[in-house]
């Protein structure tokens, strides 16, 4: 097998979840490539070399921008907060490294476009880690619709909901908050989790024409961790919107981390004229399948446990009815770019592709503010 | 339309259930008969008046006896706890009456089999009030299976679970509590509870052969009702039995007042070399069902929401996806009932069948207390 | 018990819910006033007449004036399409009769708000049939919410999601598709669904400020059964919108016909600050509540199986666990009108009430056309 | 850390998922031992070599009792058939390796038991590969019944339902078919399955006093894929049995391979005098909770989403609401295995607890022949 060496900048919750993946594919996946954890890299080289060790990097690196002049590098993986990936992405490809950026892509849309331009004119790889589209059963539901299965599309909708800053003693900003701090982070629930939405979205029902938002933002003052002062909370705590799709259909998608009872309560559903298909991330391993074309008398919403050998990625696990998690969706995103890497095929989303969701995002903020509809 | 005139004895819970039926059936189910509420019979005549008064029964007796006398009285419907069931209900045949008894049909096979010769010698329409055949996702089980769509049965399993008994303070006997009286019941969960799963069983899925049981009363002593005295406790509180049915098929039934969390969870499960079914009480407008002969890719158990102008029943009732509730059972019956003597055909289940059920119950209640292998 | 003289106008599927819960619900609640079926009014005398004999009135109407003239009716029932609501209600109290309106009020605010003022210089009692108020689950819901178990509210969020006119064979217009007809109907899923979601919204979340909408037509034409031409669509087969509540939570509302899998899914969800509360009218017997203050080990969303004595209206029907249907709702309503009568209170939703989700209505049909925000 | 030198038997289904565990468990859990990937041990080198590569084992070997003699290797992890583990096994122990085996502990109990006094008498830390204990809502059910919040247990019952075997095409015996063939599983789904469900109970509800069973084989003969010839099937298809505990509750199992739709559906329920558990296998993140000291107007089951951090293993993981799966259970018993030798603590269920699970599936297949009631 061939190595990729991997420079990881960032050793957060993204900075395990992709570890996990590298360290895992070629145990489940047969590749040419085999990624090699050469190096990790974060301003705090104290707890950098604590990462490295319990993960197995080789090296640690405080300044990231040293890491990408490293020649022992083949790709740099950004897990920064999201005002750091323009910089990081764009010092990377303009150095020849291939490019894995967390999501979101960008701060905002020109940023993003930068960042698209640079990735391009290097010729280097790149990647986006919108994870969820390669959970099973979404998986699944791309290929069903693929197959035309439910016809034309009418409606398409999607939630994604959690209930972890309700509190308003959460104080916001720093390492461990800094989803919370607009300066960090750029928006809120939209980026960090309408993103996702949107990035299935299209990729399962295609382009969206215009948008309405409504933003709210629940809890206006809040610590900030940094300063230690009381400061304005400048992210959006909740936001809905309503869209038209390029295919005629109508979405309706709505974020919020003040939604009681629910995690990370990441829905959706598509409504076909055949057919309809739905999906829920706290029973990820499941997909719900309606088919009005079935006999009538046992016709109703068919729960498929995702877990046989034919359904996407899954001949690569246990046998049926042994479900897999969360972070499975990582190893496959790394087993694709690998094999696009082997291929020399782009891999799936793109900085390009990802920059629709930034378009959306954009818009769906600008609606916000001046309550209007936004041509996307 | 031709009246039917009613003679109910009993105004108990089943009094109230079978009294709607009467009320309500013609609103729905177009029927040459329609059920008149002539008279109520109880013991206690102030009670028998407020009960007749509310559901408009014409008359009131005291004395089962005197109802049957009267030529007014076209059918008796006994609604008596189990340990009257025989005398009435022969005494009603011989008297020329239809019968409707509550389940079960008696105290024990012998007393069942002397009230079977009664209607037979009679002539006389009767049946057994096994409501949960009529639940239309029940008798939409029975058509899928009798339409051959399971094909080879290996597995029928039942359980009847509910959890009001578990306070050792509840006493046992009386008008409201004589279903912990052995003297009045017979037996606890065996002919109350486990008498309806095994009547759907029979029905559903042929006779059995054999069984071996396990009973158990966890409360040994209550203070009886009537005598204000603590006695001990005649009924089992819990039983479960495997049996082997005809077809060659395994059969698992439990039933218990002790399942913490289940209010009334009668479940049953079959499964078919081809397809399997599974309903449940607590939500019995639903019929579960999974083919295995689905496209793999979108093969799941399917939530059958059972309130379609096809299904059995349900054109008599609304629009789709408005269900209807446990007393349009009795409706069923009912309509079933005047359907079957206007066609001169017998309705299921008769005296007869019913028995069928009785044996079964003697046979798990001996293998309760002599721990063998009992052929039915 | 006194006699309380029902006129029914229409005979359709709503004729049949009324008619319905005025013959049951003696049977089941004690109260002081009986409604008597006096006559049922239609322009089909043949019609009428099966309809009257199979429910037991007493007489037939072809002219709802005629009816309203009568001195033996002291209440108006009105189950005709929408377009008749204003002219024979305003008759009604005019003539002195007691109004009871079948759901939306009316074609519009304009109109509603000629028919409160009817109502209200006549001094009759009103009411407008929005049933699912009284479905014992939603009923449950508003006591848990007035107890102020949820706290602060952030979120509210409702759908009514069907799939019944998918296919463009299907006509519009006539006896039996109304509905589909903009001139019988006033408006598609609006008037039709949705009011329903509003008003239990209002209900369960106090009033609305303002709305944004987005509506479309999926079938733009379809033959009319009247005129058996193909005529334009003038109604809405989807309409979403969102909205802010006077309390400061945020709304989302989405119905349709075009939801492929749901027949009559009205769902509708609250978020609070320490619960969550969840229903669903496909298992309307259930409610889903999520209480924060759980103990964390644990916390989850219950599934309350509303069949217990102690809630709303269920010591009324049967024992723990046997769940009662759609149309009880209908017959809780009778029940609360005729003890309202009795009490000379109120019953609630008046006409007055009912005029404030016509607003909501007619600012949501507004926005969907122009695209703004509008106040209601 | 110190290293923990593996020598692995066996590269089968098991093999995998035991790889996994030691590959993974330091990126997760702080512990002072790694297990170091010494050797893979398999008849065929080829397949052992290709084993090795993929998961990084630094040998191979082909005959065990060479493996056992490698002064390098400090644990001997059995993953062959069911009749190989005593040989093994004891061997292993003898030479003073600990010994990990995978379940069932033994063809029977007498075998079971020369197993354990080879290890005892060697005195070598050892293990059952009983891993649905080490799921977490498993765990957390193990924990709320320790807390004794179900109070006095009145019945469990458990189920593990597959219907991979319905087809009779499907040969016995052989690499991948061992589990279809007696000689080499010593029993069908008693060894495979059940033993799960009986070793899970004893943990949670103590021991079994004496049990009754009903075993079946539904396709008599297949063809044996190493003889190539039709042959008698030696092993139950099905197995079912009801058991008294030694607390005095009731207890119902069931497992087969013929229930159609069901792929590796095991479920447990726990009744209590307060407090109820469900638990399912299709669904391992979640955990079904009732609880009747709850306030009756919101009592209802809890599905209890396993995923914080409070939650047994679950710290070690992702975020809430993101759920782990299958292989993570063995992740955490090589955790719990790893800290045991650092501890000096023997690691539950050890060779000696698990040949409880030996003495009751003895008992259920001996009851099985003679339809008898056996103690355990």
């Amino acid at each position: 097998m061939k190595p990729l060496n991997i420079g990881l900048v960032g050793y957060g919750f993204m900075g395990r979840t992709h570890s996990n993946a590298y360290a895992s594919v070629n145990h489940f996946f047969d590749l040419e490539y085999r990624p090699v954890l050469k190096a990790v890299c974060g301003r705090d080289a104290a707890q950098a070399k604590t990462f490295a060790d319990r993960w197995g990097y080789e090296s640690i690196e405080t300044d990231w921008r040293a890491l990408i002049k490293r020649s022992d590098i083949d790709a740099i993986d950004i897990c920064t907060p999201n005002n750091l990936h323009k910089e990081i992405a764009i010092a990377a490809a303009e150095a020849g490294k291939m490019v894995l950026c967390e999501k979101p892509l960008s701060m905002d849309t020109a940023e993003g476009e930068l960042m698209c331009e640079a990735v391009e004119k290097a010729g280097v790889a790149n990647t986006v880690w919108y994870n969820y589209r390669r959970v099973p059963a979404v998986s699944l539901a791309k290929q069903l619709i693929d197959e035309g299965r439910l016809g034309r599309i009418f409606h398409y909708r999607a939630q994604f909901l959690q209930d972890w800053t309700i509190s308003a003693d959460l104080p916001q900003g720093g390492t461990a908050l800094w989803r919370l701090d607009a300066a960090a982070a750029g928006s809120g629930v939209t980026g960090d989790l309408l993103a996702h939405c949107i990035d299935t979205a299209l990729w399962l029902n295609g382009g969206m024409q215009s948008v309405t938002a409504m933003t709210e933002t629940f809890v206006k003052e809040r610590t900030h961790t940094l300063t230690g002062k009381v400061e304005k909370v400048g992210i959006d705590d909740a936001c809905a919107f309503m869209c038209r799709f390029d295919n005629g259909s109508l979405g309706l998608f709505e974020s919020t981390r003040y939604a009681r009872g629910h995690k990370a309560l990441y829905t959706l559903e598509i409504n076909g004229e055949h057919a309809s298909i739905r999906w829920d991330l706290h029973d990820l391993h499941r997909l719900e399948y309606f088919d009005h074309r079935d006999d009538s008398l046992v016709r109703g919403w068919r729960s498929v446990h995702v877990t046989d050998g034919d359904m996407p990625y899954m001949k690569h696990w246990w046998v049926p009815g042994l479900q897999i998690g969360y972070e499975h969706s990582f190893i496959h995103q790394v087993a694709d770019f690998l094999a696009g890497i082997a291929a020399g095929t782009p891999v799936s989303p793109t900085f390009r592709e990802a920059l629709e969701t930034q378009k959306v995002c954009d818009a769906v903020l600008a609606s916000g503010k001046d309550r209007a509809w936004h041509e996307v």
